[in-house]
């Protein structure tokens, strides 16, 4: 049986994945006296008082919405909120797998960016942060920056950042076996969207400072500025220094060190791996057909190669990244995600390899490896007390 | 240690009440490779081909969300979204513990009940039922109006119901007592807010004819109509027939033969309770304080008394009804929750003690008694299938 079907068989047997049970006594009348009325009043005056004790007296401080409108589902596309709901239910469960979180699915009937932010800000008083998932670009960086900035819980839309992390933390070690700086390698991005865009911006504020970056009309360049909607124009600062008008991926990649293909299938030929410098870093990582195949690029001479997948070395999987983001900034009481927190996912993930252990096939460790999320949570919480990105 | 102090004292303890659990295993890679990518997008598309299908491959068909926007939480009043989730968590625990249901606390930041209705219907596709749950009076009643109406899930406010429900069960039981029928019967109700309007309306449902209700400012009469907003308006299709002008409660209760109290403390004297007729059914429900005590009603004469208080014979306790109507809804696939539903449950309540063991002092069975969910559930199952509420 393929993994699709064994998979719909689990969803049906165990309709959905996903279960609430009580952390506390519930057997008699005694019990629902204090989880219920009239005992119950008590914490809902403390928190009357000061809405910060609901972090005290309720589940908030380890509660996640996964919020989606169904609009880019894996990648499925716009399949709507009820289609959207077995990957939601699944990344909630990966909260609680990875990092004992409480996530629970909302998926919206609604498109309007505008709806979207209200019903976020409206239920926010019951939670600790949110996780925008699937929503479609640009819509998605509107849609989470208003958040940021208008709430004061963490807001953090994985489909953007989380690959962006885990992407810089592979990149990271690679530098480190390749004793290179980022500052003088010469980076080809294949794919503009909600991921690619944030690969970008993560990257540039590293400290690479060589990007150039395709979407499906070509090269970023600050000509066609007028042409962009407002978040690809705004990636001009970041991208293109030299304001190249490459006629395509295969003329940027002569004499570029690193590739980050979040795009589509086959746009990268072997010819133009082999065109690369020496010691390249190829990352294809389109899904679920990549921009070039583990076999071709390695066959094309790539050095190092990471792909989204769990059946090759360097996985680029981003459950390396979230769990332990939204356990660190729970933790430490963040009032947002910042820039400065996402790059200290980076290192802390790169960190888990000791250089000594880095191989050209070994950069990036295991989303099982059980040092992750303390590590990348302490990273965040550490990060949020540095900038005073917290609560009193 | 006071109940209060020792709820505080549990709610620090747990943080809260809640807890999401898996219930699909995720131990490994193979098993996430099921539970989430790339396996789950078979579910998915399933439910894109036919959203039905989100019924069968997801949770939704056993989530109920409870939704408040705490204007209205316990007898606190307006005390804010923050400070109602310990009573939302507790409202969840209770499905959970009563019925087997995977509740979810949603608090809204918002009283406008345009945008309470739009956030209620944006959240929809991934859930099966709500439950409004502590929105203040008449708010409440049109946005669950509206709701039911423009909704195929099961939208139920409990508040307003959930007590008129198991008044009406308990009052079956009192008349088989008395050997009495509904329509003969003078009632008096004390409070027009969410519980009283609903009682009023779904006693007169069932049968009963005579009926008097007083708010704060007196008995409900034709001639102040355009005093009143719509809710209390359209109570006067339900009430005072005979256009009586009672100056008070006491010149009302003289002759009745039911007194319902959801209004305020000691607004009823023994005096009063010693004018009305033999074999009276009296239930002052105000909480925590109420409209007379037990002690009191009794020394006056009452002969059948019903309280809210667990500590005291007769609880009218609404537990009794909205886990096994959530139940049966959703297992029946209930697109509303309907008049007739509603009726059905307080009969199923009502027929769990055998005519024979009826008492004064015992016509409503506990909310332990592990037959009213099966029996209400059931009820409501077989209310919906008969109506046809039910989607195909």
């Amino acid at each position: 049986m393929s993994v699709y079907d064994e998979s719909l068989k689990l969803h049906e047997q165990y309709h959905g994945k996903l279960r609430v049970e009580s952390k506390v006594p519930c057997a008699d009348a005694a019990d629902l006296s204090l989880a219920y009325t009239p005992g119950v009043a008590q914490p809902c005056l403390e928190i009357a008082k000061d809405p910060e004790n609901s972090y005290v007296y309720t589940g908030r401080a380890n509660t996640v919405a996964v919020v989606t409108d169904g609009t880019a589902v894996l990648g499925l596309g716009d399949i709507g909120p009820e289609a959207a709901l077995p990957v939601m239910e699944g990344k909630a469960l990966l909260m609680k797998r990875f990092a004992n979180l409480d996530a629970w699915p909302i998926c919206l009937d609604t498109k309007d960016p505008d709806e979207i932010v209200a019903i976020c800000k409206a239920i926010a008083p019951g939670i600790g942060a949110i996780n925008l998932e699937d929503i479609s670009a640009p819509r998605c960086v509107e849609i989470e920056r208003r958040l940021i900035n208008e709430l004061n819980i963490p807001v953090f839309h994985d489909d953007q950042h989380g690959t962006a992390i885990v992407v810089l933390a592979a990149l990271i070690n690679a530098l480190k076996l390749r004793h290179a700086e980022a500052k003088d390698m010469k980076v080809v991005i294949s794919g503009c969207g909600a991921a690619g865009s944030s690969i970008i911006r993560h990257l540039y504020n590293y400290g690479f400072r060589k990007i150039y970056a395709f979407d499906k009309d070509g090269i970023l360049t600050r000509d066609e500025a007028d042409s962009y909607n407002p978040i690809m124009r705004e990636l001009l600062n970041y991208v293109n220094p030299d304001n190249q008008h490459y006629a395509n991926i295969g003329e940027a990649l002569k004499g570029a060190d690193i590739f980050v293909g979040v795009s589509r299938p086959k746009v990268v030929t072997k010819e133009m791996i082999a065109g690369m410098n020496e010691k390249n870093i190829v990352f294809p990582m389109a899904n679920p057909e990549p921009e070039i195949t583990y076999a071709e690029a390695k066959e094309a001479g790539a050095w190092i190669i990471g792909t989204g997948r769990s059946d090759f070395p360097n996985q680029v999987n981003n459950i390396l990244a979230f769990p332990g983001l939204f356990r660190g900034a729970l933790d430490a009481k963040a009032t947002k995600i910042t820039e400065s927190m996402k790059i200290a996912c980076s290192e802390a993930i790169a960190s888990l390899i000791d250089e000594k252990d880095l191989k050209e096939d070994y950069i990036i460790v295991s989303a099982f490896d059980e040092r992750v999320v303390p590590a990348v949570a302490k990273a965040v919480a550490d990060c949020a007390q540095r900038e005073g990105t917290v609560r009193k």
